[in-house]
């Protein structure tokens, strides 16, 4: 495992390796450092971030996003709050770090990921009452750095999981982005790509570009090219023709939120791969952590699903092209159900039928 | 037939109805008037021909697209030589037209309709030697405007055979852009929809946006609100969901070309909607004039199908929105096999499986 792993360069940015996402340069006075996600693929443009509220406003404005990214930035903007505080009463520096806490919960309402990463920084500063300043920015900065490290863990074994039933030659389609960007490093789904493709399998990914949004070509198309694994565009409207050519012989796809019986909630247009998949004889796969599988909800009809912006249909890169006055269906995610799917890769191992029956036991607590 | 076809104005440009287009207003000194396609939707701009060179370029540039009306605009720009020429030697208007036919022709070299317009022009420019000026001039227009006539009744038979398959309440989804604006007029899938709606039947249009080039949000979406059909617009990855709903009652496309067992090439991202509409049960109807069906070919495999520019997705509307370089999948039609089409809409009546024998008794000459 770890030898895959530092095989693909988990750890640094390098020429030719995917910047990560969000990062902490150095020690306790080191740099903040949030690649600025909006501007890609036509620049890489790094943040060094000055203060608390750069953080909060990259979080905003979506400099970084994708829940795992989004809660280690949090965590580190916590850490950064420490480095900055220049006194000497460590009382001070506790309330200090809170109140950055407190302030970075606001930056997006919804975003559990982002919660779970202050409670967890909170529940620190808690147990760092009586410490010295230089014992709080240290622990402050380890415990961000532990957040990363865990995620970044988890996304290698999901990616060991996945890599081992991608076709030793073949192609592999995906879908929006699950990629680096949205984690510590390697991403879910992509990071069963990247295992694949480092440990010498010919694997080919093919892109849906992703609309309305074009995560898939923005984001994932250029992590991909990244790495060096070869990589093909399409419009999501053209996978169908692409699988009946049979040059695809996987789908791997993220997940938003799964339910206990497998039904699967992801980006918009997930569950019509998977119908086509299905038609076509190619199997789909779900890359995804545990904490993704919420055992509250019995199946996939309870899953809320967020309406968007019809503007983001209308006015896709700035210019309208479309009536004015449409009506516009924009529903953010769809739920595959779990007849179309394959297999799960989590951090626990590949997951198969019969579901629910294999969920409960391999992931209930 | 008439009644309806009347009720919805198949002649005139009226507020709240779709402009032609292409059109002549007026005798044989009256006007060639051209809708300029790559304005929709955010501008209505009627060009009205001065000279040949203009018809030449408003084709060229896809000002006029659609088989159907590239035929009939070709057809009108020798007539309008004929109105442009202002001396009384009849020869020599005869050469004039027979140039300005020559002309057009290299106006888009792949365009069917365009030389079986042109060729039926210069037929009949051979008929009108030994006339006079006067006669030639009437004739010429007389005869663009039965190429015009002959494609709206077409289009009628194709609209009125299908809708009555349509469902008396409930959602239609077509796929990029098979309307008014390809033909004389009324189109043949949305003919469909528009003699449903005529007809009083509560007919939603679902229209997939159609990527790369948008078709559906900047044309169809237009023409369907124009006569006042409730229009909802969607990304092509919607409509697997969208499907889910229940919303979708019946699926209705165009053709680009029908083999002699049934297998349509049309618009890339039809075949993928004709898979998913199978898995929800929803029927999945091609509606085209038989010309379109070219019994010299067995089947689907034997069309050849089109790639187009990386830029048309690398760059849609004007931006980069992908890594410089990546590989791209861009085919501009799929073929959907026979045994996904529930039937064909034709101006012959609807024509059901088994196919080929039905094809080829209902068609075949």
């Amino acid at each position: 495992m770890s030898s895959i792993a530092t095989n693909i360069s988990p750890n640094r940015v390098e020429a030719g390796k995917t910047p990560l996402a969000i990062d902490w340069v150095g020690g306790v006075d080191g740099t903040l450092r949030m690649l600025d996600q909006t501007k890609l693929p036509t620049e890489i443009l790094f943040i060094d971030c000055p203060d608390v509220e750069t953080v909060w406003e990259g979080i905003k404005m979506l400099r970084v996003r994708g829940a795992p990214a989004i809660g280690i930035a949090a965590a580190m903007g916590v850490a950064l709050a420490g480095k900055i505080y220049q006194g000497t009463d460590s009382t001070e520096l506790l309330s200090h770090s809170r109140k950055a806490s407190d302030y970075l919960r606001t930056s997006r309402p919804t975003a559990v990921n982002l919660f779970w990463a202050l409670d967890r920084m909170n529940a620190l500063l808690d147990r760092l009452r009586g410490k010295d300043v230089s014992t709080i920015r240290q622990s402050l900065l380890d415990e961000a750095r532990a957040i990363q490290s865990e995620d970044r863990d988890m996304c290698v074994a999901i990616g060991l999981a996945g890599a081992e039933r991608m076709p030793a030659k073949g192609g592999v389609l995906t879908h929006c982005n699950a990629g680096a960007l949205a984690t510590a490093d390697f991403g879910t789904a992509l990071s069963v790509i990247f295992h694949a493709h480092a440990a010498g399998k010919e694997v080919t990914a093919y892109v849906d570009e992703t609309r309305p949004l074009l995560q898939g070509s923005r984001l994932t198309a250029w992590e991909l090219m990244q790495r060096g694994v070869p990589t093909t565009l399409l419009c999501d409207n053209m996978a169908a023709s692409l699988m009946r050519t049979g040059k695809v012989h996987a789908v791997v796809v993220g997940a938003d939120r799964i339910a206990a019986n497998g039904d699967t909630a992801n980006k918009i247009g997930t569950y019509g791969v998977a119908v086509i998949a299905k038609a076509h004889g190619v199997p789909f796969y779900v890359a995804a952590p545990s904490s993704t599988f919420d055992f509250s909800i019995k199946d996939g009809s309870q899953i809320p699903i967020e309406i968007r912006d019809s503007k983001e249909i209308t006015h896709g890169m700035g210019k309208q092209t479309a009536p004015d006055g449409v009506e516009v269906y924009n529903p953010a995610f769809d739920v595959t159900p779990a007849e179309y799917i394959t297999a799960f890769f989590t951090e626990a191992g590949e997951i198969a039928p019969p579901y629910p029956e294999s969920l409960a036991r391999r992931l209930r607590k």
